[in-house]
């Protein structure tokens, strides 16, 4: 007997598969995993979003409650996947899983730990798509991108790390609310090592391409006003948020479905991304940090070559020494 | 001394304050009130979304989260309140506290328990807001809608509750996995009580405007395809999202997101929400329940007279009756 | 010397070319084609839109215009082409080009005319983007998708027309206009020959699933309130508009972007579109008229078994037989 | 006997009427009115699209082409103005009108022309929506946007011209191309007087906060890759556009949209618009020129003190002086 579906439809291109050109893998269903899936969701940017993770009754759970809101999304195909055979073809693979640091736990360990969880994670994605590109978000996410990238054997412009992408975001944030203007207008890079490290290029901070520093030249001494303080707070927000909500999500999140977009629509918009940094302002290891880069649909595009003061490039260099420091102890 | 901001800018309007004109309060930021706050930031619909619980600490680290998103939104204003004087002028008010049941609680004991919870919220809610919308997400949603009506003393058509919208984005979901169509092409609706009480109306169920009982109907009898689970799924599907992941919140979110809109831009959409059913389908008693309605600025515009089936009116009154019993004598 | 370029930027990626994967091509650049443009440019859905008309300086001025607009929209590549090479791998094909009636011109005639016009497009698109799909806005539109199909030799599958998908968008907005209900939530559609012999299936209309004329049975004798008059009107108002402004752009230019969406994202949604009718409803020729479709990656990927009134079969057939008694005369 | 409508609806709130809180009116319908019209449509930003001109049956085909899209729309009211009643309480009013300059004609004669047009538009606009703002696109733009600021007798905060925000998008888009990076990720801006006596502030212009003058000394004398050039392309484009297409409308009409949202959202981004620009860079008279603005809900909230090269100044100068010696022979 016939079925509803057979009543009511005629097929016309039945044995056509439409494949996805614009599929995106999520690893690990965690609040930041999940606030990157319902922002890239919402900014209807994917065809195809595919959630996996270890937890496999996680996985089912958030990909049903994603499905269950379909009415309200332009994505076509939200999935949870069974195995990494269901990642095939993806075009960008986001990597947010990983173990926290316990106790006492040395900064080494648990990279090594962490590297585990990757040897098991990255081999898979690569095979089921191998011309996809790695997105890591996972901390510490310098390390943990050079980790991607050796395991995967991708060339270096197809891994690169979410990096001080956020730690942007915050400091125009905080300079926007400082003087009241929007901070897509307020303009500043947070480059190097995400997090306590991290470096504020003030020489480019600028509103309308008016530099702060030029008109306010005290800043380097006296700071009256307290702009200097402002990377400490980037540095602390993170911890901050932690403290009063027990993780970050929705900034990441949305920092994440920002980069994706650039990515997948090819816009080459330039984005402060952990890419490999070797050759670059007097780093001479295999190391990922982040600059200014241009992204897109190959991945990494293109690096800015940004001036830097000499403290600035030194911070660097400090940075790309601590990573390489850990990193080259690492079994991968 | 001058400071960087006076050096940078001349202030044009410098006494003006700017009022929000789309204004939305969410009170409640668990993962329902979060998930509500980062679908209406990620639809550009509001521009001041304020944050209220008596969690405090959460509130502002949720806060903050969403602020270092900033950049990647288009609202201007996203604001932790310290107390309720900072959600006034809100156009709506979101409200998804409460508490949960307890083992052995029985439902009375429940209701009432949040009944106390919204003698807090309701009262200051309209102090502040007396010309706005109240959208009762909380559950039990029907009668947390009346009661939110009693406390409000609001005409009836500005208290409505998210009440069967979300039901009916899952079943024409399960629709249209079923058929293989975009759920915005299945239409569908679930009205009544939200939750297990809840009636599809099948009558109504179509593509294209082509009846699905009409070519099946043998569906009333046999139901070899298995459609008439698909209600049963659709009531299952909630617990079953709980079991997996604990909680449900992405759905939720978007629908409410997706109410908001049509309130905010008084699109005048037809939605299936909890509003005051007396004197319809026979209910003679106070009670809210959800029935196709007409979303605008106002509120509730209209609501739709459907022809039901008698056994579907009849379970509509069964629901007023167990609502009723409920709430006559709820402590106001 | 280096060029300020080489300078300020470090390529990564240097011979990587980024091929586009939601490219749409347009033909024609004329008031609907450049509606259709900027529809599908503001709707984010493409990533490169190549532009095409025999009037270069016309086609070299709008890309110009649109460019100086690309700070404000998301979309990488908007290309005046040369010629036909430069539509290259294109993933859909809009076809607005065509030449009006002359006083005193058999159709016959004129659609002979537009055959030639064909004859130098379809055979250039199909040459540089053989997996394309093919949509034909260009009137009369339902006898030029037969001509673009056979010209193409493509399946019937990737050659549709935009057909009744605006009469029932008109058709929509007034119902929703005499109900006060947004149009998104009045259903009904307008099937068959697009124009004048258009078919409204009233059977089909709905508000919220309930059938406009099951509770108005007299709309079919008396009709008081003047439904029946909403399909002449929908019929009289693309001449009225073009009485009025001299053509029709705005809201042909967003239905086709909307099916543009349905296609490049694979959304399935169910529309009225131009598809090889032959064997439905009675048809026994390879004509093209509206009926409602699955539109997805594939192109058509299933038409719907709409129950019709004899009536409304019989002008589908009617119409079937007009368009064939001129297409089997055409010289292809 | 009951219209169906009434059959169908349980109206709730019957007597209220729904208010627009985000109202715009468009005066012109020509090319670049409606390029704003389906700019701001698409953007989803206003809750009501209002059309006026005195063509009265362009408007009426104009809006009915809208209307027939709004199945595609978010706006839930496009009207087309019989008078100036109907375009009561907006929020914004977006002037396009204006005659254009006859050949021979000298400049003072056309403003004296479009003076008079004004005469007629700005007393009705200041009649029925007294607290508006209200952006001038009409050209010679800075001229007629001090005609609006007098007429009206509204701050000057609630007056602006839509400026060298479009010079500033397509030098934006040039530099861009050059540079193989998104014009977004591009800064620089172009100020001063709207067309051949704009100013490029070189000394702003910088990707990533990278000052591009800085890294490249030589653009001031030898300027080998031509950079210079791209102020007289900016200059030479709205000719060449004009030339090649007969107008310019899209990149316009997607500025304005840009203009729009920050000021109804009161997003207080910064953008290069015509404002009252006495008292700044030395300039004495009641002239408006493009300088960057911060754009809020009270319209020009502030102008930012960008640092001048004395060339730069003298020419912002020199510019007032030109636009003064017109404007003091006005009739107004």
């Amino acid at each position: 007997m016939a079925t509803l579906k057979e009543k009511l439809l005629h097929e016309v291109s039945p044995g056509i598969v439409a494949e996805a050109r614009s599929k995106v893998t999520i690893v690990g269903v965690g609040q930041v995993g999940m606030a990157c899936a319902i922002s890239i969701l919402q900014s209807n940017i994917a065809d195809d979003v595919t959630l996996i993770d270890v937890m496999e009754e996680k996985v089912k759970g958030e990909v049903m409650d994603l499905q269950h809101g379909s009415l309200f999304l332009k994505t076509s195909k939200i999935t949870a996947a069974k195995d990494y055979s269901d990642t095939a073809n993806s075009r960008l693979c986001i990597i947010t899983a990983g173990v926290r640091q316990k106790e006492g736990e040395s900064r080494l360990n648990l990279v090594q730990r962490n590297v585990e969880v990757f040897k098991n994670i990255i081999p898979n994605l690569t095979k089921y798509s191998p011309n996809s590109i790695l997105l890591v978000v996972s901390n510490p996410v310098d390390i943990l991108t050079y980790v991607a990238w050796k395991l995967s054997g991708f060339p270096s412009h197809r891994v690169l790390g979410s990096g001080t992408n956020l730690d942007s975001a915050r400091f125009r944030f905080l300079m926007g609310e400082k003087l009241k203007i929007n901070s897509t207008s307020v303009h500043g890079y947070i480059i190097g090592e995400h997090g306590d490290s991290s470096v504020p290029v003030w020489s480019g901070a600028n509103v309308a391409g008016v530099n702060l520093q030029s008109i306010n030249p005290e800043m380097e001494q006296q700071d009256p006003d307290g702009w200097k303080e402002i990377h400490k707070k980037v540095v602390d927000s993170a911890y901050e948020v932690i403290k009063l909500k027990g993780y970050t999500s929705w900034a990441i999140g949305l920092s994440v479905s920002s980069l994706t977009q650039s990515i997948l629509k090819n816009l080459r918009t330039v984005n402060p991304v952990s890419t490999l940094v070797k050759d670059m302002h007097g780093i001479t290891e295999n190391v990922f940090l982040s600059l200014p880069c241009i992204l897109g649909s190959p991945g990494v595009c293109g690096v800015l070559r940004q001036p830097l003061q000499q403290r600035e490039s030194e911070q660097l260099r400090k940075s790309a020494a601590t990573l390489w420091s850990i990193q080259k102890d690492l079994k991968l």
